[in-house]
């Protein structure tokens, strides 16, 4: 029985979902995408897009139900979380292989952000037979490629402040002193979200006091796992300590440039579609003034410092109307800490 | 039947504290304490001392007890949730009732802070032959005299320390702009953290800019609740505005002393239990940098601003051994903010 009601497509829409999350942080300039292939109310084929130049989600999730012996294509269902490419890329249009197999009916989450292609594939299915709906858990969906979007609308990549905090918004390492007071657990919460970005970006002042690695580094994490590209801006590229491993590291990438939007623009044009900020006070607050920031992440340790060292500095607003808002706020306590995610609100003075 | 398990007694014990926490806020110099009385395992008759003057919360239940017309005290149980005095103070000592009454048992809380008070009546009780059991929830009920403790044993009021900032740690009122960024919500938990203390402390410059009332504003609250003492500090009185009603009151209390702790110790010596500090980052500040906070308050609306507009400042701490760590920290999140309160722990340098 093949029930097409909307909860059980947003059920397994919500598999396709798991499955493109397997794939943040690996796929750039791709976006993470998942897809499974249903029969008979039951997944036959799933499958997600690991890494750009390799095959797209739903021609994994096509090979899985084959390698599974599936033969009944034109009772099968296929769910994606984005539009299935109408157009051949590095490995042949998604639609052509959906067509050739001659699908039931396809269902996808988030349209193709590219004007140009949105929409393009219902067209093509509904000439041939095949039933089409998109927009299931389109929320979650487009969350998946927010950064693949923005690259495409505005050539920048999205951008995520992260910053580890006292109780009163002070950088929690006094200057010197390169213990972390965050905990343990909150630590493996930073890896876990460089993990999701395609570069992490610092200030030369960071990569001198605290010699960080910005790598990611986790138990479960393969060593296949591409790591995220490492970035650091400075005014002089000859102050920094060239014994340290980020700066041996040939694929770190230095500016010298002072226009923030220059260096994203530069980023997103080289593939990259996230970037994660982990820097200083000064450099946090220069992303805020330029109104660069899409996300922000911060972790409180429960203590205070009182003083002037502040964790997220630069100019500041001078009104209200232009402070940096935040919506869909997160609070998640780990241990003693507490973890903040937020997006920014886009309205204030743009 | 009378059941005198543990479970039992901290049941009835928890009824003593919820009365105590009535008068929480209203009875300095006097502590807030409840008191429940039980026959056959049911409450018979209840109490709390409501203001200085009035009754001992032991004598209320007692009347409580008669007004209902019990009369077999010989074979009552009385909870209290701090060691029933065992000298005549205002009102008479309130083991004498209780000796007076015959009572069977007797299970207190808290104990006298005063040292030559302490377990007093522990003697008194067992030669009349009345079982006498302390500890029953002492953490909570200790937590209800923390400030006349804390006067008892220093001289000094316990110090709650105020804030609501942004994420970023700055307060969230730019100069000048006298509008809350913290929700409705937000604000009705700081009128109820208000009614908990005897008393205010805010800084001249608070008062110049914002104007504030200081007041407790809260819809259930009865007109003749004790509204806590208000207090400025200030380099000079003449430098605050004559015309505002915070100046005007009378019992409003202006210090131009500089030392913070000597101000506290003659709040102390006021009757003055309790204090919370509502002000900008330098006051809050100076009474991190001279460890004189005990507890710690704070809302953080969803939002970043940037800049250096601290919500704590003063001279900070110099090395991680000297941060003031919490413990005992909750957060609860009220709407998009969220509110953290934490007590500080003792150990850091000193």
């Amino acid at each position: 029985m093949v029930s097409n009601s909307l909860e059980q497509d947003a059920d397994f829409m919500r598999r396709a979902v798991f499955l493109a999350e397997k794939g943040v942080g690996q796929t750039s300039p791709n976006p993470a995408v998942g897809a499974v292939i249903v029969h008979d109310g039951r997944v036959v084929g799933e499958g997600y897009h690991m890494k750009c130049g390799e095959p797209h989600a739903e021609r994994v999730a096509i090979a899985n139900a084959k390698g599974h012996g599936f033969t009944q294509w034109s009772e099968a269902t296929l769910y994606c979380t984005l539009e299935p490419c109408s157009t051949a890329g590095r490995t042949g249009a998604c639609s052509t292989a959906i067509l050739e197999k001659g699908m039931k009916r396809v269902v996808y989450g988030a349209q193709d952000p590219n004007p140009s292609h949105t929409g393009k594939v219902n067209e093509l299915f509904q000439k041939a037979g095949i039933a089409v709906m998109s927009g299931i858990l389109q929320k979650e969906c487009d969350s998946l490629i927010r950064g693949f979007r923005k690259v495409q609308e505005t050539g920048l990549p999205w951008v995520i402040l992260k910053s580890a905090m006292s109780l009163d918004g002070k950088i929690t390492r006094p200057e010197g002193e390169g213990q972390w007071l965050t905990s343990e657990a909150s630590r493996l919460e930073v890896h876990k979200l460089r993990a999701e970005v395609d570069a992490i970006i610092t200030g030369g002042n960071t990569v001198r006091k605290d010699a960080p690695q910005l790598t990611v580094r986790l138990p479960e994490r393969s060593l296949e796992s591409r790591q995220p590209r490492r970035v650091i801006l400075t005014r002089d590229r000859h102050s920094l300590p060239i014994e340290a491993e980020i700066i041996q590291d040939s694929k770190t990438i230095i500016y010298e440039k002072e226009d923030l939007k220059d260096v994203l623009r530069d980023l997103g044009s080289q593939g990259v579609n996230t970037v994660l900020i982990e820097a200083g006070g000064e450099l946090l607050g220069a992303f805020c003034d330029d109104k660069l920031v899409d996300e922000v992440v911060m972790f409180y340790a429960p203590l205070l410092t009182g003083g002037e060292a502040v964790g997220v500095g630069g100019v500041g607003v001078k009104s209200l109307d232009d402070v940096m808002k935040l919506k869909q706020v997160h609070y998640t306590q780990i241990g003693d800490d507490i973890k903040m995610r937020g997006t920014v609100e886009k309205e204030r003075g743009e």
